[in-house]
């Protein structure tokens, strides 16, 4: 099984790194991080660096794609080279996937019009521009296309997948492995169930960063 | 607010990840990965390297220190130089703080001698062995040192931080900004809550390399 975590410039690193700690577990897999060009790619704090091994066309029918999200998702949606080789993958992966705003670059390739989909619960606006039908669940399933929902999701989108894969068993035993017991100090993790001045107060911080990702759509279709 | 996380060779990168995705979140806040010897430092499969832009020298007095764990480990409970760095680095903090078998890195600089601590739940007996309390906790803070248990739980300890630092409103808009809603599709991420087989079977696959710890603890103290 040969799955290929995209990589690029400010990425948001738990996005990749989640699912990664679950997928890698799979028997007989192999991960590969790909990227345009390979080499260190810093995520959107320039703090932390992860390592693409592999360029994008020496990883061209991995089973599984993981499209990981953060503001560089941005300049992928026009970046053609990435978005063919997501096109090509994807008519012989046997999964397709994506973590948080990673589903926007999903959509930018065209992978999801006319269908369910979940992304960052900011980014849903975008989304739906992108043909899609976002869906505020944390792990939606269409096919052998799975988007998550923002950052932390993955974990829970990888430990879906290797269940189908490979079974509730080994999920499980994969779960009690990074001992993913979760008990988050508050139960704020949703807008559904954060205090209304939370979901405002990130929202208006975050309005000029989403603004810039739908200016960009729409220069692009100018 | 320094912030200093230790990277080294076979460590387990969630264990890394998941606390800075939250930690790097902080208002006035930077993180710099350190390590030995700066580069990439790859992880216990070898297929992800997490890059390590500093020299452990260079970030002398963080506010917070992050151990995380993983099979590398091993290697530095007899590794001098990062184990004074350690206790040097946390005569000043603010918080010292530990993932999964970090603690027993914590463990090996004296740390945590007397200290209620927990770990991966592989781990206890190695924690023991080092003069710690093990306690089957998500997160257990004695005064300045936070440990939290296997590779996931770095995340809800980091939370726990932040709401200590930074007040509870604060942490739960970072809750919120990861969309850290969990939602595991089992509940088996705890030898507590997992079915006996499965617990066993990882925890017999898992003999070899926890006695190659210990077997090193030992002829360390020879």
């Amino acid at each position: 099984m040969e799955i290929a975590i995209l990589l690029f410039d400010r990425l948001t690193a738990l996005d990749a790194v989640g699912p990664y700690e679950v997928l890698s577990r799979m028997p007989d897999s192999t991960v590969k991080f790909v990227a345009n060009e390979p080499g260190p790619k810093r995520n959107e704090r320039g703090s932390l660096a992860l390592v693409a091994d592999y360029p994008l066309d020496q990883v061209s029918r991995p089973d599984i794609i993981v499209v990981p999200g953060g503001p560089g998702q941005s300049d992928l949606m026009n970046d053609e080279p990435v978005l063919n080789w997501i096109r090509q993958a994807h008519e012989t992966s046997r999964w397709t996937t994506s973590v948080c705003t990673g589903s926007l670059i999903l959509g930018a390739a065209g992978l999801l019009k006319g269908l369910k989909a979940t992304s960052h619960w900011l980014a849903y606006d975008v989304l739906r521009s992108l043909g899609a039908e976002p869906t505020p669940e944390r792990v939606v399933i269409e096919g052998k296309i799975i988007t998550a929902a923002g950052v932390s999701a993955g974990i829970d989108m990888a430990l879906t997948l290797v269940a189908r894969e490979c079974g509730d068993k080994f999920a499980q035993a994969t779960q009690l492995a990074i001992e993913y017991d979760p008990q988050p100090p508050f139960d704020t993790g949703s807008p559904e169930k954060a205090p209304a001045e939370i979901v405002e107060g990130i929202r208006s911080r975050s309005r000029f960063a989403m603004q810039g990702g739908e200016e960009r759509i729409r220069n692009k279709r100018k």
